[in-house]
């Protein structure tokens, strides 16, 4: 069994930052928080969803809110805990593990605090194989699986327990209570049992993540191109390399939502090209043409080091890549398109598979 | 011990929406309900307080919301049930009793459903001897007494249970989680034990109510004057009489807000008056000084009937009555008035207490 210590946290935040597309917040604060907690109570063990009983249960935790909140609103630490043991009270199980629902910056690490502090283990998995907006946007929700019971807490103490009968509505009622929260919030949700674990997760995540997050620091240390590693890893390619010209945000809705402008340098010297993001980047454009969009990965890395930038931490002026890889199989289907794809989220394109 | 049948529940339904101030909704809707269930179940048995056991458990259950909305969004009927056995669930309790936390119209009816559905006695009291707009502002808040474990159930299944710091918090969460399931739901709260609710309840209201609904009836039939009665029953005053030449009314942050222009007419023939309510009213001006204002209860009444009409039945050329009663002497505190004071609802105005 592989155990996860303070420098294998390192190499996985930096991993599912990349694989979080702008979104699931700088992991800054969970890595702390995460890497105090292994410090305090010891390395976290890795498992297999093949290793769960069937008859188990596992049980998700994460930040939910705007990213460009969750970096100045810090949480308490134990609300997350709260959160799981409202969950496991709901369902009267214990939770033989947690894991991550998305694979984004702060909620790669969120779950380590619990694994560490409770002593459990953490799955090679996610409900995403990148990261999304919304509650009802994970593989889980295509195989059935609902989001509630749900628990949400705050750093002052507010604990709200959810039973919807749709994720559509877990997600709307949720996230006005992460609202009047401030923005942000811990949560527990799409507890589920090994049986279904072994289909409708997103298997292999965190050992990608560690593989990403290893491949750049190698790069980092050898001296050689990172970008090139990273689209060869990921079976992606370069979008576009330049210069952030403009970059409009706004909170609104709870989101973080807003369009860069990137004027092209290099291979794509005075071309324009622009990205729309909520929580996560969404559109890729050149010129008035989309060319990437969900549920395909579109991430922003800084052009030197690679290193993934999230969405609020976008500035002009700075120089950027941006990367393309195609998204989990699952995500393409129909079913997967109608959750999570352009339409979805407010733009009249046809969602074309990245061709890499 | 007495017992309510589908007759009593007429009178009260009438007597709660005179003390009700114009809010807690039009109680028709709640009152066919309720006859609904004691047809099918038998009566209601009324306690006092002082028969409920000091380690006893009451739970008073209410629809929250907008009341404009409430008579359009038609509840399911389950789903009260469902939240009073929510916080029975959280609370590992069994309820020995369920009353009304406000005295308003659809406030008055919505326990007796419970009661009758499950065959428990309602109590002979409730919190705030009126109704108010907001969650916290109840006597058992003076007394210390926690909202939560509160339940907030919708008819299309949705299920909040919350946990909150204080009755404020929970205020804000319950408003925003209601806004989300349509500006109405169903809830339960303020749970308490037979020693903390013989100090914190306000005692007999339901009895009260069935006097003034009575007395409403008997001025009916006898062809004598209402208003009179009511104010002697009910140690208050005529604070004018006139026709309703203006209402101004918007649906915001959950509750139905406005103001409404009266012009007297008969004693106050010529004199202008002003109405300004949130759910309830709040301050009456005459011209432009404030003459009564919250705590105390400002009720608008038919001027033939001296039915009561609540704030959404307002409309242009009615002919009114307008009436001012005391309200509950714990409200004249300083604690109380800062809960509940004109200037918590934003009015620069001292309280002044009724003049009868």
């Amino acid at each position: 069994m592989m155990q996860l210590d303070v420098d294998a946290l390192e190499d996985i935040a930096v991993g599912a930052a990349v694989l979080g597309t702008g979104g699931g917040g700088d992991p800054t604060l969970g890595k702390l928080m995460a890497q105090q907690a292994i410090a305090q109570h010891g390395p976290i063990s890795l498992i297999s969803v093949d290793e769960i009983a069937d008859d188990a249960w596992i049980i998700p935790t994460a930040m939910m809110g705007a990213p460009t909140v969750l970096v100045e609103k810090i949480p308490s630490g134990t609300e997350v805990l709260d959160a799981f043991r409202m969950v496991e009270r709901r369902l009267e199980c214990r939770a033989v593990a947690t894991f991550s629902i998305e694979a984004g910056g702060v909620n790669s690490m969120i779950p380590m605090v619990v694994a560490a502090t409770f002593g459990l283990p953490i799955v090679d998995a996610d409900g995403m194989g990148r990261a999304f907006p919304e509650i009802q946007m994970v593989i889980p929700t295509l195989h059935g699986v609902t989001a509630t019971p749900m628990a949400v807490a705050d750093e002052k103490g507010n604990h709200v327990l959810l039973e919807t009968p749709d994720n559509v509505w877990t997600e709307r009622i949720s996230r006005a209570v992460t609202i009047q929260m401030g923005c942000s919030a811990c949560v527990a949700l799409y507890a589920m049992q090994g049986k279904i674990a072994k289909r409708a997760l997103v298997k292999g995540t965190l050992s990608l993540a560690q593989e990403i997050g290893r491949t750049l620091k190698r790069c980092q240390q050898e001296k050689t191109h990172p970008i090139q590693a990273l689209t060869t890893l990921l079976s992606g390619r370069q979008l576009c390399e330049g210069k952030i010209t403009d970059i409009q945000r706004r909170t609104e809705g709870g989101f973080a939502r807003g369009e860069l402008q990137i004027l092209g340098l290099g291979p794509d010297a005075g071309q324009q090209f622009r990205l729309s993001f909520q929580n996560e980047n969404l559109v890729f454009w050149r010129g008035d043409q989309p060319e990437v969009t969900v549920p395909d990965l579109i991430t922003v890395v800084d052009e030197q080091t690679g290193l993934p930038i999230t969405t609020e931490g976008l500035k002009y002026g700075l120089r950027i890549a941006v990367l393309g890889f195609p998204c989990y199989e699952q995500w393409r289907t129909a079913e997967g398109l109608k959750l999570v794809g352009p339409r979805y989220f407010g733009y009249d394109v046809d969602y074309v598979p990245l061709q890499s």
